[in-house]
């Protein structure tokens, strides 16, 4: 079960204007083959069909932990391409073609379907597709999987944080880079504890230090980047300080597990667009859903 | 954000045998069109695109709120689908062939790829793609959407279980059309409160009561089908009951919500599967991987 | 513009029983690469793409035509799919599991999704997709693509045909092996138009005639494969006569052009399946409807 | 069966020069989730598949004849993007690179494989499906459905308008505005036939009047928003007049039904482009191929 | 440049019977995520893709040859699909229905499309797809994601191998276990290579020895896994040695490279199926055909 | 089998600054419908699949011989597109954005997933599938399609000719032009041979010969339309030449083949690209991997 807290991971800059191409980019982050989407979906169903739950505990509540941080970095993504959507229409008469601009854009779903917002697929238009997960039930091909998948997802968020300037992509990056860069340390060091192998040595893959990257830098400074939260108030998954414990292979800091989730930021409010009819309720209905809102029954 | 709970939402018998075949056909209420995967993404991304959350916070905390039960309800039809292919092959030296019998099962990637356990795709072995999420951004025609796809889920799962007769299937089917029951009439007052228009009256699409099913009726009887969680402990989403109030529109009884969620039950185990390699952890390995995890560093 | 008439183009045998899985290769005959939904499309969308339309107006008045022909067709296919369900459920309790058998057949959708009647899908459940239609505006090359393309069709109806002894489906194909046959006649015809080169000589591909298929041999006796309609009343399309002259390469005979349409035969009714909840309206709510439908307003 | 007559539905104004990105973004009403293709197949597969035809005669002559009409929609929108098309390239030697200003268009296919003309596919070259027909057998439920989907094809098509400034794109998603309305209408009604609960207070979804597009506009003034069409000239699918009856509910305009089809307009002749090769036709080759033409066999 | 030899890798066992379901879960392993079509085309793109050829020869040496040798995995595979269909239909007039068997199978692809031969698909019948190469221009990340692809690429081998009995399925496993066992060791010693990092100590994965697969065991003893190829008789790739060297993690021997490639087998005669028409020259015309090839011009 | 030698089939101009707008619409002749990937994987599945290879051996050898040429064929579209996206980004810290004008670009997986190199993708970002592969088994219809297929693929050459004026891109396409104008006649000869009819007379389709192209004129001029290849060295394929004989029906030249194949020209080296993080090796640690390299184990 997953409960909902009504808050996002980070603080996102909301400024005036975003960036349309730049939001399109960004979709490779949350649903292209690498982006959260991505491991979200893996994480959650190899926790599902995980063989052995008892047995190898620590690994289970490791993959089925990291599910539910993932849930927020989909949130966080989805945020940011919303507020770098801003700004691309204007208000007016339909025969004004207040969304002129948006024909000569990348991606033209998120103006005709979706109301200048977030959508399910990658940065060229392609859905999210279920068979983009991976899940063997061998526990040592998954872990080198998701241990791949994520320096994978890292060179993807590398890319398109040099692909564009504007902050509110930059800080979603910055941070996911080092709480990416937290999932990566996770599987490497469950391969050790399932093989004896330590992959961490081949590490950052890319060769690129997260504190090459100014909004990433922020984060490892405030020491994000050694810690895992249980996302579970009650006791569940507690095992993970099994394998997550022992030095950060790249800063040498100490590992430690956090119980319970990170206290998080109020949600961006998103405008009404009247040129995209969303939410589409002016102030005569306005009124009349308030009072049946309202209403007894 | 999300939390996790280590817990499902119901208890789901679990027998010696399951049903290969019968396990393939549930996968259309997870990665069908009109499966688990589809109601959770499509809540989750129309909660993230949401205009006026503040304004229309009813509705938000609505979509928001439900789309957290949707995460138990993926979880609880996966759970089910790795029941149900228990007992399939046999433990043996692969020239025994102990997977033989997959040959001519539905699904194949169930065998080759996932040992036995669920897919994010559908009866077909077609995978769930993002193009299913509708995220319109208005707000009648979202909500609309969401009346209209519970109640093709609705329909889906009722003619799955008049596809099998294991009592695992059933329960989880039956629970959740009583469940997804409360879904369909919560986006039909939601609609009655944006629109005057009162939907209730059409249902139950199809034109069958819940109780003429065996799993269902028990759970009606226990009163499930009258009561929406807030998923959230902290007082977020309770602005539900402005919405989630008066009398269900079928058995006549009070609506009611409680904050927080339910209780839940103990998640089965899976058992090793040595023909699949899954987990793959031989006794020897066992014992290395176990002193490691209990290594201090 | 097209208009609609209530017939069928041939009386389809409508048997006691069916057979899903001969439904479910015959699906390859309508929704496959080959399908009559590819020679359908591909021809209305060159029919509407096509570049000098008067100047050329023999081809176009062809490719125009024949269009609405494979209409006819893709509704033929249509009801032999929905006769081929009969009978592979029964009524029933939900808890009886009615459509049990289903469970085990190949095409589930048919039976979670549309109620045992024909998808826009092929024999394996993979959707009739749009990047199936070649419209390349030059002249030569779609007249060779569309004869390949109905050789193409015309090897799978083959196939298919040997693949099931139900009458139902091979009154359907054998009809079609004719009237294919006169579009790869009329397609290599116009390539000889354009070019000079008479690929009649090739003839028939695969080389079998129509006659070593009994259900084929009764139309071909009744000549059914020397006219091409022009499917239209005033006057359309006449210039088709300008291509479709001549012999029959295979036969001998004399071709030749009918304006209007065949008269056609009576669509068969498709019972009610309470199992299926289709079409889902019991006696007391068709009293209500019959009284709302007879209302005055 | 269906018949075709040589004629477009309006007449489009057809203009010197197009707009290349215009015609890619046109593209989502042909074969977007929500165009016409979707619209045409979904209610071209409902009458194939119609449970209970002649107990439910208004029904099934509702959505047999739309089907027909939708079929004049989709060669609308195909008409409209062949002209959006015109001026993108020049004449010239290929050295000149005659199609240079393609190469930034945003719709390759439209110049590679298409000769600058329509596609079955959308707004971002991903081809239409065969599985966005939705038919699942039950009145309530296909109904329902198609109501959504009217909705949701309305409010593409508002958004495409607001996209571009082009008189010939602006004309025809006028036009289908205004007949896209009566559909969202006769579904409507249909829904408070088959159920008894009137829809059409929720409407116009969006909430904003045709009448705010100067292109719809004058067609509402024309009435074309209260008639139906038969589509057939011999008495088939009168039975439409059950459903469509009473008022318009926008209008308050009375609604009738009209045997037959309009009599349509001129369809536009698209002009040879060398530089795509198609027809592909040289001085030469036309008389050859003319001579063939008119040679008796 | 590639050039082709007419050789199979190994002898297939060519019987009297196959096995139609068998041949398609075979499919798999040819057309699957991670069937030889990716390893192929994953090594042919990042050999193509290289950046830093001569500086970093050893490693495109590497990736350049293996793709060679995949090549014939393909090769091997598809034959040994074709052979599995052997003896599932019979020669017999088309209304005998001499397919009767194939629409019970689960392939149906393979009958109507293919006359009984190999897909470039999978065991349900989905296409490849040429979004499953990875090819991310960093060199140690490619390494890694080859390393995990022929770990999966295994596991799925074992499980096919364990899935049927048939000795041409058997026969052409155990030989790709062996051959593939070389290329994980590849991308293993590459990848220490590159990073210092030694990752053959996981191995093998899963963890089963290629010696528990008759099939396997006989080229495991004839040492077919100690050695690579460089696929090329003019000194190409031969850097591979400055990789390939030391002791095969597994058994202790001396890895070794030679230049060029095996010698290799007959490739095996496929019979006339006239029921499929394929290749459907019967003895009147191939007396034409054979004069045809025959004459001078 | 199949041996690789590395060299490309032709000297690519290997310019300073590339055209990533460019690059993206060449992507249709490397994995587009009609593009090198799909001759490829046509002729290698049709090679693997021919039924009758003895006694049809000139056919089979034709397929067999002419894949091994596709395959330079991909090779040579691959190494263009790589030249093509040269000086799209430049070298500098990640907070400069290098790679800022990518964002507005056509193909924004080239530079997310792929580092600025081809996939195996096309024109608008969708990756070639496996079901482009038409394997019938019937030799008449195959040799049809393939006859298609290669006048399909010129029409898509010459086109994207059209538009670009980047010389390494046309160079590539004159060349292609050329041979696989060799590949239309080998077609064309062997559907005679088939069938007796002779459709080079309906060449070139479309009409316009390939010395219209600049850089296909040297190509020609050079005798390179003549010849065919048997890409082996050991006699294999060798009764190509009872199909490739007689007169080029273009030029009337005579027809020879040549045992082996061509010597070809150096592959281009694609520098490395520090934005890009490929291949990603610093000069530390170029030393450690040259010193492992070196090492004698």
């Amino acid at each position: 079960m997953f409960n909902r807290v009504d808050k996002l991971l980070i603080e996102l800059p909301n400024l005036e204007y975003g960036d349309a191409n730049a939001a399109s980019v960004v979709q490779e982050l949350l649903g292209g083959k690498f982006g959260e989407m991505s491991t979200l979906n893996n994480y959650m169903y190899q926790s599902f069909n995980f063989r052995g739950k008892t047995k190898l505990k620590p690994f289970y509540d490791l993959v089925a932990s990291i599910t539910a941080e993932e849930f927020g970095h989909v949130e966080l993504v989805s945020n940011t391409i919303n507020l770098l959507y801003k700004g691309t229409g204007f208000s007016g008469d339909p025969d004004l073609a207040p969304l002129q601009d948006a024909k000569n854009m990348r991606n033209t779903y998120a103006f005709i379907a979706n109301a200048q917002t977030s959508l399910a697929g990658d940065s060229m238009g392609n859905p999210w597709r279920g068979d983009y997960v991976f899940s063997s039930g061998n526990l040592v091909l998954d872990l080198l999987h998701n241990f791949f998948l994520e320096c994978g997802a890292r060179t993807h968020k590398m890319r398109v944080y040099e692909m564009t300037e504007h902050p509110t992509a930059r800080e979603m990056i910055g941070y996911l880079l080092v709480r990416g860069g937290t999932h990566i340390i996770a599987y490497a060091k469950a391969l050790e504890m399932a093989t004896g192998v330590d992959v961490t040595k081949m590490l950052p893959i890319p060769n690129l230090d997260n504190r090459a990257f100014d909004h990433a830098r922020k984060y490892e400074d405030l020491g994000y980047g050694n810690v895992l939260f249980t996302w579970n108030n009650v006791g569940d998954y507690k095992d993970i300080d099994k394998i997550w414990k022992g030095q950060n292979p790249t800063s040498g800091d100490r590992l430690f597990v956090k119980e319970g989730s990170p206290k998080g930021y109020k949600i961006p409010e998103l405008e009404s667009l009247p040129e995209e009819f969303a939410p589409g309720i002016g102030p005569e209905e306005f009124q009349a859903i308030a009072k049946r809102l309202m209403s007894k029954i």
